[in-house]
């Protein structure tokens, strides 16, 4: 951590500052410039409140030198990190394709879909049961038997399923749910985080409509500090000032991620575009920089799609989609090169 | 709800179209462009799923006409609402100040700010018991005991008194809060919004960091569509490109807002900036601009304080923001003329 | 174009609008709803100035049914757009390759990676020499002088060459240069676009940092309603609140100017990155997505460039981004098949 | 300047680096961390390439601890900058209002907008000239014979004359003007921003559409390095997610400049909002939290206006909008005593 002071720091304000880092077993090396002293604070700084300083009267500002996350770190866990999900895992040499309908409808129509999606190559089913909606007279999903509705679709097909929580007290019904997924508008849901850090259970973190990355990792800490290491990040587009596209889908948040973490990364087409004919370029886009795999909203019918059927496709558009990301997998950026999908 | 079609729509997919709009009892009245035919459609559209409508391939795009709430709209509800909070009110010839701690420390700490505060002319009592922190690592308040001391100060001062909640399964500590506040990162934590609009409290619910005032005022709806009519908006900045200040104070939203809805608003220009200098002259201007109020964090130690420290203002300087609004309220944009503080 | 009115609009005020308009040959279509009646307005709203319409007092909202842009929209030219440039092109079949150094440093410099590029298989020869700088004590460009140097190296190679004009005073100089670049900074500097219209030469115009891309298109339109129908769109990064990337790459553009516009789209990775191990994940995912060509920074010793070394790769990385592109340009998003490079 | 070392950073390479910096007359101050090696440089570090240190191999990142201005840097010039214009001035204890039409139309115009604002107690006259609009269809201005309009409307009423350039060819049509205008737009018309250096004139430059103020203060830089320390800043709104105003007003803005430059700063509401009943709040907002001015469009009949007459007031607003702030401007932030207006 650097602490630039300002020109003719009070000295015993200076003094006390000293002391109160000393205290906490930091080194300090003050290197005097014509316009500023500037104070390198050596030792663990995660102790330090970064805020505080900066309150300081005689401080000017405060640098911070090293991320304040651990666990997600690459630098303290170099090995690329494999979350197993039943039969399959997320990351290492498995691209991973999550795929299924927006929301659960009925047990006909999720069933329907699954075995669809299976056939196409995806490695796990996803379908929302809990959904988010900005406003409280949309669809809010079929709850809890919309679960009950996935788990039997899990059974048929033997597919691993992902599936939404909205709220600690759905967590029960979880149990057998084979990745928990946090939403975009919970990425900062820092009880949520917490509970789950406790749970063995794979959590898919999408990352929030406004959040940088390393907020978005302050949050996978959150997980991983109760424990469970095993996060998978998704990028599904941030908000920005343009309007032609719902969001914004970050992709050089894939290779950049790569670098600052070890855990593995996904990246949702669907969500960001919000517009069923751009998943395919996008889902290509996601595949060539580096991606560990991709979550595709699948639909037997997106004209009568309780919700966002607009950015949905049929199954046949999946399997279009699947063969030309198999196409470009074995080219892609930093891919193993026995990837498997 | 206004629909415009693509170029010569498939005669069928149109009929198609036409009878299921009808079935709805939606009338229609198609217009025929050179380029494009325009549906404008009329009835309760809010039954009608615009992302469906979209998706559909005969639709270029589809206009919302008429806002998408009902409850928190001015339209349908022309007189301000004035939330009475204990023995003082939110809106209306009040102009509200809620003051105290970032975090509450101690019982020590929050009855010596109360006092300071009142005497300064506050009419709410803020303090943070549960704290959304983006690090695990940092202080998370001290929660349950915190509530508690803060009900001290409460008794003290007859100060009624505001704080956050961050999850459902806190709500059963929250029967003596007067109001409860619904922070910036919960703003669309939409099981808490819905379970929050079956109480009978008044609710102040931040914006979100990266929301729109329509997205906004859904989640009042929420509030609002439970049966709970007493929301109180808070603006506290938004998320830009602009590193110099924390977040950027969108004070046009004051005015905005008192057009769209009857629903009284608030200015929290500590969290905003994040620097306490910056709290003047941002309450001076929320003031002037016709906010209903102000949030103000105020610490006894701001060196000390256990978080946010950098953006409090000392009693003494809280007392001279309050002697410049009160000047400013007077002269104040829109502001009834016999308004108290 | 469609106009929302307020409820019980003044008679004689929507008398004279009705008139207004008319005189200007528009045909209206009103619906009436039960809060709002809805105007359709057929004919060539071209005419119709939306901001006059929106500041009547009986207008609640306006709402465009079409884009604001002809020359440039797909609508009324649905075949792509191919810009000949020297002995190759832009579009069609042909995938550009714009390479060389962000400065133009001396003939040495220049010609040396001119040779180097070209042997790798770039399609032109990028290299600066009026540079637009934040600081006006950062260097400037070789300005003159370094167009000179930069058609020795055209001379010497063969490749088209394509560099930045800055200012209307410069076009002069830009007599053999092969494609005129405008830069972000300069993508509404509207008195130089009308200017460029009235050249023969093919524009490559950048995205503004903060740009939609309705304002892209209708900066193309400056040029092409001065006659010049050769321009070529670069996508370069916008700015968002992530600070971990210079600027965000928004390959979702990609696709939707193809859907938008016919005219021909690359993509900048050096400067939306702006971080040199960053230009070859993103240079896949461009080409995956259906770009049209890759502008991409060459330096030979990017640990001396005069300005943006940080960004520039060496020959060597260079000729293995290529041969990456190269590996998944079959593959691409809507790649005609007989595709070169 | 800070520099931080990647862990076990390879000797050679750095011991180059230390050589390197040496050579540029920096003395380097390193302290060992756990993680991290980092180098505090002192001395003339504005002549080091910051990209170029970042591109090395062996640094992980560097910060910057001065500003990179310094013309414009209060740190510099602790005094309140004064520009003095004709018989008025902008700053120190002048109030200044900059009112008129956004684009002259005719001589009468003009001169009955100049009257009006003028008897309302006006202290500059603004009107467009050269208008820049997003539309190679719209209403462009009335150039030079709006130039001549304006300084009719100068020598009836004495009113010093606000005007924007929008290319350096028309400069020598601005000898009569008082204040040159450099447009949101321009703000990094670097090859502009040098020739106004040049001049004498007063330097109106508006903030870009979505910079930092950083930047701002950097093309401020621009201006004052070639010789003209006459800058006056205008905030004039950013562009961010809201739509529901055209731009975010940035008012934080305000007090931050204050702080970091010495250089006067006014505020535009009405092109911020871009909606005429909104200027009003905002002005009195601007007012409240210490601007020095404000800059507002008045039309005689806004209905009619040319060009963005949805935000133009009437003279009999403006003059209610002056009578407001001129009974908020005794009690703003920072204001002097004596302020006049």
């Amino acid at each position: 951590m650097i602490v630039i002071l300002k020109k003719n720091p009070d000295e015993k304000q200076l003094n006390n500052l000293m002391a109160w880092l000393k205290s906490m077993n930091i080194t300090i090396h003050p290197s005097q410039g014509e316009m500023h002293t500037v104070l390198g604070l050596v030792g663990d700084t995660s102790v330090v409140d970064i805020d505080l300083l900066r309150a300081l009267d005689i401080v000017e500002d405060v640098k911070r030198v090293q991320e304040p996350y651990k666990n997600a770190n690459r630098k303290f866990h170099e090995e690329d990190t494999i979350v197993p999900v039943g039969n399959t895992q997320v990351g290492g040499n498995v691209f991973s394709v999550i795929a299924g309908p927006c929301s659960i409808e009925s047990e006909e129509q999720v069933c329907l879909i699954a075995t669809a999606v299976k056939a196409a190559g995806a490695t796990m089913l996803r379908g929302g049961a809990f959904k988010p909606r900005t406003s409280p007279y949309a669809f809010q999903g079929l709850r809890g038997h919309g679960l009950e509705l996935l788990l039997e679709a899990k059974k048929l097909t033997g597919l691993p399923v992902v599936t939404e929580i909205m709220d600690l007290s759905q967590l029960s019904l979880f149990d057998d749910v084979d990745v928990i997924q946090v939403g975009a508008r919970n990425m900062q849901n820092f009880e949520l985080l917490k509970e789950l850090g406790h749970t063995g259970k794979p959590i898919l973190l999408k990352r929030g409509l406004a959040n940088t990355l390393q907020e978005w990792l302050m949050s996978a800490e959150y997980v991983m500090a109760g424990g469970n290491q095993k996060v998978i990040l998704c990028e599904r587009g941030i908000r920005t000032f343009e309007t032609a596209t719902r969001n914004t889908l970050d992709l050089s948040a894939v290779p950049m991620l790569k670098k600052l973490t070890h855990l593995p990364i996904i990246v949702d087409p669907s969500h960001a575009t919000g517009i069923s004919w751009m998943v395919k370029p996008m889902a290509f886009a996601a595949t060539a920089c580096g991606a560990d795999g991709l979550m595709i909203e699948v639909h037997n019918d997106p004209k009568r799609a309780l919700c966002d059927g607009a950015q949905s496709l049929t199954p046949e558009a999946f399997q279009d989609v699947m063969d030309g990301v198999r196409a470009i997998l074995p080219h892609a950026y930093h891919m193993p090169k026995e990837v498997r999908l």
